[in-house]
């Protein structure tokens, strides 16, 4: 088994001012490798801490991970002391400082003294480039350790990660073959779907270990299995999903690397339909659920943040009288909004949202989370009320993952009315 | 200076398939007490592992904190471990006892075996109560640290810490006074910044520390000061900052816990001024900036999400000249799509958006990070070319911030043109 410890550098994590995120991902990252975490640490930006670290993690690990502590700044130690603890100088390299002189260059900026030293790197590395930012990763043998640097900013680690070190690490290393696959559901929370599911989970095979990754409003369920055969462990696998499906059909949205607003727009695309919103609660959320992904534009038209009254009356044709009796919290107004933005669009689906998201505007009718959506379809439109009970942002996330399950829901026939 | 240790015991958390926020809430407490953090460690549920940390631990801190460990399963180890490494017996505790029994009773369950089990402490342990859970937290002065052992469910940790164990704590140490002051700032990159402001660092007193704190498109600056008056070290950053600020002026938009699209927000209620948005590349991303957070709904009015031609035409009264001749990615188009919006909702201020905020449909003209912004205000129209160079997502994050300071910046008077 192939042991690895994780180290974070830099006051920031150390002191709590940054919540550290990248550990679990880089841990989840090995798991699926079949590469033990053995330890997780976090030290300052202090050299003696961080020579400390570095001494004890080879004792108890094959493959070291670093990240942090290479910005340009001053405070940025890292490079410097891994010169030192294995024992070389720093020298620039020369494809790391064409990779820093063609960031600068392509953005129109100068290349300041600090940028190029960017490029300085210990001479016992391996460069490691990167390609979404200026500090480039490393990679040593040394010590009969593999000590992998990387800069602290998550988008650059994963990407480093992603596109080169773990297919370094699985190069290298030699790791037994491990099989994961995902399943990923919506709108059940974590109690009840174990509840639903426990005979099946009794009776898996020892070698194939459930685990349930819960997130707000999405539970993964992830089975992984141990062996020699990839191929004969992906078929076991499959098996055992097969077998749970029927329990939890209506909750799964996908498998892998899904995305729920993704897979809804795949599935408009398939049925040559498109998408329009009115947004009142969500404020926009809902939309970028949509249009963060690649290829949106084939069946999102847009919408109207129908914030303010008057957007939703001069924009949408939502009534006076519906605001004055019914007020914007209620089924006939997200219906008119969803009307209203269906018709003013062409689109063949329409969603809207309106709502308390809270903390403030609660009445004793209207607590904070109470909250309506609605669906427009071809042939009428459907409302459901919502009552939630978390803050502002979780409100606004479980409204909008809540909605695009409904307009799921209706695209696959799988509503019960 | 009092030097505390974090650890987290529990496989779940080592392998990622939980996200530790413990560790970090535990060091911004300490950091608040003005203890100093010095490591953070997480091990997994493993007698061997856990007896090392214990061992290294003490050798590093005044103060060591144990998250987990503490449920009443058979992978639940660190009662036990604690009792062997102190050399004492586990037994039940009275007032441990009649605190499950209660916790119990009061919610009509019955005790069982297991659960009772959660009243066997360590002989030379300090009961601390758990007012939210069944799992008591223990406080030991043992080889001339502190240890406390607490369970690792957040909201029962958070409540034995704040109710119990800093009160302990700030009785138990003599505690020195630390502050930190943050100024954070938008649209200058860290190194850019640091450039800047070099010979302000250079000449800070010793005894002030200053961390760059960067994430895509804001860099936060931290002061930290140590001493033993509160006020009077909040005079000398203050002073420090003030000296500064002449330099970074126009990049500063917050302090502290402030937030680029509240603090914009804050100004146009102050200023009685609206708010609308046309989104194109954004997405409903921009108007998420502002409509997560409460309050926004004083100012932000809503706007189009115009994504397809047909809205920017049919809703804001883009021209047909305009895109075919120009495109949707031109000054013309959302100059014309943030007057459109301006005039629909009467609004004081529009912002307006529309890019190719790739991975897919860039030109060679236009190539993927080609985005244009605009803002119409009481007397205009201003346009602004971006060229940016991230993914998807991070395009658009950055073209929303950069809109918003747009604003800010307008509004303050602090544009250049």
């Amino acid at each position: 088994m192939v042991r690895a410890e994780i180290i974070t550098i830099g006051d920031e994590i150390l002191y709590g001012q940054i919540l550290d995120t990248n550990t679990q991902w880089i841990s989840l990252e090995l798991d699926k490798l079949g590469i033990k975490t053995v330890r997780k640490s976090s030290v300052g930006d202090q050299i003696d801490e961080i020579v400390q670290i570095l001494n004890e993690a080879h004792k108890r690990a094959d493959v070291v991970f670093i990240t942090g502590g290479l910005g340009p700044t001053k405070d940025d130690l890292t490079k410097k002391i891994l010169a030192d603890f294995f024992g070389c100088s720093l020298a620039y390299h020369d494809k790391a400082l064409q990779d820093v002189t063609d960031f600068f260059a392509k953005r129109g900026r100068e290349l300041s003294d600090l940028n190029r030293d960017q490029a300085l790197l210990p001479t016992k590395c391996t460069f490691i480039p990167n390609k979404q930012g200026t500090a480039p990763a490393m990679w040593f043998n040394e010590l009969d350790t593999i000590w992998i640097s990387m800069p602290g900013v998550p988008f650059e680690m994963k990407s480093i990660m992603e596109t080169e070190v773990l297919p370094r690490l699985v190069k290298h290393f030699q790791l037994p073959v491990i099989v994961h696959q995902l399943v990923k559901t919506v709108g059940i929370g974590e109690s009840y779907l174990s509840d639903l599911i426990q005979d099946w989970e009794l009776q898996l095979p020892s070698h194939i270990k459930l685990a349930y990754l819960p997130s707000l409003g999405i539970v993964k369920l992830r089975l992984t299995s141990f062996g020699d055969s990839a191929k004969s462990l992906h078929d076991q696998i499959s098996h055992e999903f097969e077998k749970v499906m029927p329990l939890i059909k209506s909750y799964v949205f996908g498998y892998e690397k899904d995305e729920l607003a993704d897979v809804v727009g795949k599935l408009l695309i398939k049925q040559k339909s498109t998408l329009a919103l009115a947004e009142s609660c969500t404020g926009g959320y809902l939309a970028h659920q949509f249009t963060q992904h690649a290829g949106s534009s084939a069946y999102f038209l847009g919408g109207v943040l129908a914030y303010a009254n008057e957007v939703k009356m001069n924009q949408l044709g939502v009534s006076s009288k519906i605001l004055d009796e019914d007020g914007a919290v209620s089924d006939s107004c997200v219906i008119a909004m969803a009307a209203g933005v269906r018709q003013m669009t062409g689109c063949t689906y329409a969603l809207a949202t309106s709502g308390i998201a809270g903390p403030e505007g609660g009445t004793p009718d209207k607590p904070v989370g109470t909250i309506w959506i609605a669906l427009a379809h071809p042939n009428g439109v459907l409302a459901r009320k919502l009552t939630l009970g978390g803050t502002r942002v979780q409100n606004i996330h479980l409204t909008s993952l809540t909605a695009i399950n409904l307009l799921r829901r209706f695209l696959l026939n799988d509503l019960a009315e």
